[in-house]
């Protein structure tokens, strides 16, 4: 099937990311939701979609389980089947990919895919603790490692290995609050400058708090279609081309190297072979940036750049708007947000926009090919996805 | 696609249920899985197992979220894409939809699909909690109602509107538990009597402990394949020939009648077209005894007879072993057990040894064409699947 549209996104929705007060998670979905049946004239979503995917990673937030149904009846489609997938902060990474697979079946022809989480309400120390469980609990929780923690011993490896700086991270936030500052919805629209950062306090050394994605509320739902039917309704369609995922182990202690993910390696293999892409023909890219060294690892595993040359190419501006390929023109999980649940499926929106010419101050001229690259945890799941513009 | 295998389960396995002291979920799934792997001597586990679909409710008990990947490695199928899915007591029910659809989907052609929860090591309260999650924060859990007490609003309905009795109730658990004494697997191997359940402590008005399904530790497993190559497998696969799912609100409050399930009978639809079977084709059938009420009205709504005669149904014995339609012939969850996660994949496990020949001493003769009707919550999310024996 290689190369062969897999699936076919006819269009996108996003809440607004940020501090969403006195809504559930379900009231957020549907403004997402709402947004992207509003912006697809022909699709009657009652009548035209068929089911819901849904990534959520935590019941955690709002002691509530059992999310996806209660989704479907806030988005009026009762009586359609409902899943949440959860891979922590790839869940609606790996909800799409249920999602393709679902419409590849034949059983569906339309159906719908998101994510959202609710985080800001609760104190940070819950929110760290929640975040925390996508670790490992006998050798990582229960010995009180954090994420930030985690993607602090990666930086340190990553300096140690490759030369790697704190500066060179510094600008990966620069850089990303730079675009957020193009972006609508980004929860912070704001400059930084790498003296900020570096002046940041300290969470983990070497991450400053400029270096950590947000804390965020917010949802992201596409609408996918199979390839033969997408143009009934969207004169521009997306297609999805190549999907990867990938499984490691959920401790980083019992990695051999903590300089890159496997995971990413390995679904980016799976979705450049599948697409017949290469990593060349990327034209822009969302990557998961959860920590500003995970933006750098994940240049290298993508293969943007080789192994250690991910801070030289953020240094030399590369992935900044008219680089060679720009990367989280959203602002990414740093300015955009983080509602983790709702991550995968949003850089899946911004990646749409931007192949249908819609992605307004922040446009990659010309953009044709697309890539999302979303991590769970540490790199315990991995999920890429590659997209192409329809001619 | 009506009749048409869909996907086709080469394999099956089952941990031990009941109280599995000292293991985590992924040493209990491990377990569920070897048996899987080694029942099936054509499958090389490394080789041809090319992703794994795990439904499992929560993370709570184990303060562990994330727990796909780490069943992958546990599993030795590193670095295999491993993804969870959550519909509260349906997780595996609706994981075993996913894997369908990536079976169906030409993109794998042998995957794994299970289920795993681990609960007995937390006190009772706890576990009430945490499965309290299911259902809505806001209007239910909120106010202090936990399951049981939905669930006794319910039969009190079905008791009033059809004059079921308690003693019938007290039925399905008597059948139930005699079931379970010809499972080696299952949690509880002793007969009960009506006279026991009616004399057991009250839960929630009319259900008393006996009416209750039990708190377990357990895992399943199904190795799933196209249906053209599932004889390269064993000589006796089962063909999965319907599959439905629907939901409805999570509340319980907001429905008009509480003496059914639309989501049990929207599910039963879907999977009875596709597969072009009718009950009155069903041989046999696992469906979600949660409580002894939910049997009843799982008989009513999957059509094993008129609504409101699901009372008669059991007090005529049609539903035990030698009658016209044997219902939990593994002992049901409440016999058997009902780790959460696991309950939608274990009874695929016992249609699959009952369509096999190999359910020992409560095998149903000639049974041909099975049927497993697994319930999320009060009913927000139902899953049905029909399975049919290769000839």
């Amino acid at each position: 099937m290689k190369g062969k549209p897999l699936a076919s996104i006819v269009s996108v929705g996003l809440s607004k990311f940020g501090k969403l007060e006195g809504k559930y998670s379900r009231e957020i979905f549907v403004e997402a939701a709402r947004e992207a049946f509003g912006s697809c004239s022909n699709l009657d979503p009652k009548r035209d979609v068929k089911a819901l995917f849904v990534g959520q990673m935590s019941e955690s937030f709002e002691h509530q389980g059992h999310v996806a149904p209660s989704l479907s009846d806030w988005m009026g489609l009762l009586p359609i089947p409902a899943t949440r997938i959860e891979a922590a902060c790839a869940s609606s990474g790996a909800a799409l990919r249920c999602a393709i697979f679902a419409i590849m079946s034949g059983i569906y022809d339309v159906v719908a895919v998101g994510g959202v989480e609710k985080m800001t309400h609760r104190a940070t120390s819950d929110v760290t603790e929640y975040l925390a469980m996508a670790s490992d609990f006998p050798m990582e929780q229960w010995h009180g490692i954090t994420f930030p923690a985690i993607f602090g011993l990666m930086a340190t490896a990553h300096m140690h290995k490759y030369g790697t700086t704190e500066e060179q991270m510094a600008m990966v936030a620069v850089k990303n609050h730079h675009h957020g500052c193009l972006n609508p919805k980004a929860q912070i629209q704001s400059e930084i400058t790498v003296k900020q950062v570096m002046e940041s306090r300290p969470v983990a050394w070497p991450l400053k708090l400029f270096d950590c994605s947000l804390i965020s509320d917010g949802a992201s739902c596409l609408v996918v279609t199979r390839p033969d039917t997408a143009r009934r309704f969207t004169d521009t369609p997306v297609d999805i081309v190549g999907t990867g995922q990938a499984s490691e182990t959920i401790g980083l202690y019992e990695r051999d190297d903590m300089t890159f993910m496997q995971v990413a390696r390995s679904a980016a293999k799976q979705a450049y072979e599948m697409s017949g892409r290469t990593p060349r023909g990327i034209d822009v890219a969302e990557v998961h940036d959860c920590f500003t060294i995970a933006e750098i690892i994940a240049y290298e595993d993508l293969g943007f750049c080789a192994p250690g040359e991910g801070g030289k190419l953020i240094e030399e501006e590369e992935t900044q708007l008219g680089g060679r390929i720009p990367v989280n023109t959203s602002g990414g999980l740093k300015s955009k947000g983080h509602p983790v649940g709702a991550t995968g499926t949003a850089q899946a929106c911004e990646i749409y926009l931007q192949l249908t010419g819609q992605a307004g101050r922040r446009q990659v001229e010309d953009a044709c090919t697309g890539l999302t690259h979303n991590i769970g945890g540490s790199g315990a799941t991995g999920v890429v996805h590659i997209y192409q513009r329809r001619d």
